[in-house]
């Protein structure tokens, strides 16, 4: 069918690549025409303006905004005066599942559909399929599953469940309806927040086999610090990118996202060009408001959370005034 | 090769069957006597005692011990005074590492060998294999390599690494020598660890999305408790089946533990069999304390091991102290 | 000065008790006639409806709000059109200050003035005083000053600051203009947060004293359950009670909190009275988003917070997973 | 009583300066005989030697070790041979409570009697008193009650609990006998750990005030970071010197370390001269521990020393790969 791509990034652009690859004729956009020309020399129908992409496009009109989040709702409001009853607004980014019961409620109001699609795969999915998490009325939703489906990475991908039978559902291909417009992006957020709390747990254990040798590490001792009581069990120098490989085979924790440590590790196992500042985006951030919101326990996630903010420094003054305390009270004088 | 192996379990059962499928002749003992008799009938050398044991197996004996960590050493004890100079005891158990340096220098006095091996795969090994993770003297885990190599999954269960070439190394096998003795249960300490840490990042993410509709449930209000704000965006009834099967492909969260996820809901989204009293085996713990003791921050691993402790009620004194300081400063009464 | 009072609860009514101490004009009101009366006994000014409260105000009159944090907005609604120009409306519940900044300019719209104040000492502030946190514009907080003064504990309730000299600031008093409107209920929000920190870090260290003795406790033997290495370093017997008596004197632990902890656990230190499900208001939970939201690592707090919701039974579904795939990969039962 | 002391420095010195107040017969040795020296001129008895010190102390001998942990034994190894039975030792360091239990049974063998305390008061407690935790046979720490309460601060240091009534107990006093050896500095241990809880507490609450400005602070905005949504609800300036002396008066935050905190940053509320770079001691670890292998929960204990580790940079490899991750799955790069 055809569709409308706004945003044409690391992500939209390469989605339309595979809907293309579907049969599926695109209309592209961008506010950089140089990424418009790229996907027109690769058969794609570029438009000049907002105005000359809703032109090419036929009524029900459907048109996917794969943008940062910040500049959705300033898109929408560009395109509300020129869309038609029953055209289909799609936001495949990372907004914040609030947002989309707002919009969809204002978008209604002149019969424009809203849907919101949470979408994974970052810079692989072009390879490897977009798992998509769908919110919207059920009847929008239904007209679009070739979209999606040819988006998905497809049933085939992953080893069926044992227990499951009959015809694959759409989860199992890939993509999934998972409720009223914001339950897609509210079901992408708490996927990141798991993705936080995953990667938080390699992190963390990568780290532990790197202090493997602190045995063997001279250590200061005085009033105020505890020698190693057991040095001797201290003594290991573990290749970690070896590690990451091995636990790849056989292993309870073995996932994508070793794959990809386990890459990281094999060329600088010291990972020396990077500096230990990790950004965070939204979904995590949301993820644990909405545990807080709702009364849900979620310690792992949100301590994943708090430490990418400590990366950062966030924590500093907070530390000044644990020292600041530890001389007040015992005189101690902080160490380097 | 020749091997011997003592416990017969879950584990050490279907060890020797992937062991006699690659042609290793196995002698086999077990304090009962079915188990052994079980495995007889499947071709492998019974023994009805230890001594029968080591006498069926020629010099240098190569001994493994697949047993509960609490018995290992009595079952050390026992064959100690029966072993030669040069014969080899491999703990395949799930011992805290700390012992295996001590074994291993008690037994050095005797000239006996000794290699530990920590197992991941669970019941699952039988069919995927078993990610090996060994400690020991370089020269006789060399010696035992045909032993590993038959266990591992081997290279071909998952796709190579990008950037890796020529021959797969040991690790990419499933199997890794990864330092002298003790060495092989620290890393399979922290696997259990990062474990520990993957699971509670699922549990909580899943347990999110079935919070997702409190804001159709009645709460109570008063001067105490804060009404959920925003109700209607806790409307969602999502399909947690649907959303592990989903998740499956294509996503960055993407993993073994998720396929047992989809695996585990598709038949009782409901978890109706369980009660939610978790256990924890000593590898969870270790890996907190390794972390402590090393000083490297482990605050997710270990508020997924805390979290275990609690919903087995450990946490119940503690709370009931925060009821009574309510009631304190506050007058505050309990709810039910 | 007069004042008006809505809401002659557990904190209104001693409120306005200790102003009229101090010879202020105390006129009353609540929905409850027999709280109106019992004030009025003591010599207060009753008011039997909103409209009677107002016309016994002098102008610019000052209103004062003791309620719920859900019905702040209705009885305000219901205030306004019955208010004038520079009539001032002071907020002393437990509002998020995120309603406090809508509220102030709603109001400001017809020149009425709002005031937020976070009110801190529970049941006890008749007879310590309130500690108090204010937001609002300078002017009006200056004119409300008497009232602020009377209802602080005063600068002789704790020993000055080594340092400090001269007339003692209003914080040291208890009151302290923190900032515009929203000001007041955010540092009463951060406070809250606190007291949630200090609370857990008793509770499990208490708790934790409770456990001394698990070393002479059975513990379960198998395969999954390592047992206690040491059981000879837990078998101490504590007495909690007096513990928390001792460490009200000369340690660095002490407070009020212990105070209350050592009053709440001479009486029965098994609590058996409390069932341990700890209920959490909205500041916590404020205090972690605004953390969230600002960046700002706040692990401790969050962790207190998340704990809470977890003796509630909020962690069930995640922990049932938990068990679940404790059972697919290993095929461990839950025990008992 | 006659009292012998080995350790003189901030602890040890002014220790016996607060029993000779007393009246207690002080006999001082350190390795630095000007440490010796400077209480010889204050009255105490100096003794160039151990062999000095012991002769001058009268049978049973009364020796109270107050040495950094680490010498401790080494300290007790040297006076063994030159114990006679029913002598006393006491070490009121920062031991960890399993080596007391081992010492108590190496000095029995020869019949010397062994008492651990845990002492807080730090630098203040030559004023204040030193607040003492006690662990030993109960018919030795009897005998030692008149330097254990000459020590402690005294019943009258604090208001006496609602309820108690009649003699005030030891508790009451400032000292406690917790139980059998090692006891004492159990307690000591999981005060420490408590004491972790809080500082972090306020740390974390403080740092949030900090943060209170963020929305005036520009901040990127692109396809991976969200902007702060609602900017105007985070322009405070708050004075956190004076907050701090705020909740000192009526509020439920109130404790010593507010108190010591209120000193801290009236003098500097940037605290400046601090790098934020946050020691810990063995108690705080061992308290984790204890938790950990008596199936404590102790998530906020644990958290707050984690964060001291990721206060001196042992996060950072841990960091780096989830900087790695990032860039792996999504193409990611850092931020300065």
């Amino acid at each position: 069918m055809q569709i409308g791509m706004i945003g044409l990034g690391r992500m939209g652009a390469n989605m339309v690549r595979r809907l293309q690859k579907s049969g599926h004729e695109c209309v592209v956009y961008d506010r950089s025409s140089e990424a418009v020309q790229a996907l027109a020399q690769e058969g794609m129908t570029p438009a000049a303006s907002v105005q000359d992409f809703l032109s090419k496009l036929s009524a029900p009109r459907v048109v996917w905004l794969m943008l940062p989040a910040v500049v959705v709702d300033a898109s929408i409001a560009e395109l509300v005066p020129l869309l038609d009853a029953d055209d289909i607004v799609i936001d495949g980014g990372n907004s914040y599942y609030k947002d989309d019961i707002a919009r969809a409620k204002r978008l209604a109001e002149q019969s424009v559909r809203y849907v919101d699609v949470g979408v994974s795969g970052g810079t692989w999915g072009l390879e490897r399929g977009y798992c998509l998490m769908i919110g919207g009325q059920q009847k929008i939703v239904a007209h679009l599953q070739p979209i999606f489906a040819s988006l998905a990475p497809g049933a085939d991908t992953a080893p069926r469940t044992e227990g499951r039978c009959g015809t694959p559902t759409a989860a199992e291909n890939g993509y999934l309806h998972c409720g009223p417009e914001g339950a897609g992006h509210f079901v992408k957020m708490v996927h990141n927040g798991i993705e936080y709390g995953m990667m938080a747990a390699y992190a963390e254990g990568f780290n532990l086999l790197r202090h493997a040798n602190v045995g063997g590490v001279a250590r200061e001792h005085d009033a105020e610090t505890t020698p190693l009581r057991e040095p001797e069990t201290f003594r290991y120098d573990i290749d970690v990118a070896e590690v990451a490989e091995l636990w790849r085979r056989g292993s309870v924790v073995g996932s994508w996202l070793l794959d990809l440590t386990a890459h990281a590790l094999q060329s600088d196992a010291d990972l020396t060009q990077f500096s230990g500042r990790v950004s965070d985006s939204g979904e995590g951030r949301w993820t644990s408001i909405a545990a807080i919101e709702s009364g849900t326990p979620a310690p792992v996630l949100t301590a994943a959370l708090f430490d990418r903010f400590n990366s950062r420094g966030e924590a500093d003054y907070g530390n000044k005034l644990l020292s600041a305390l530890r001389y007040e009270f015992g005189g101690h004088h902080e160490k380097n």
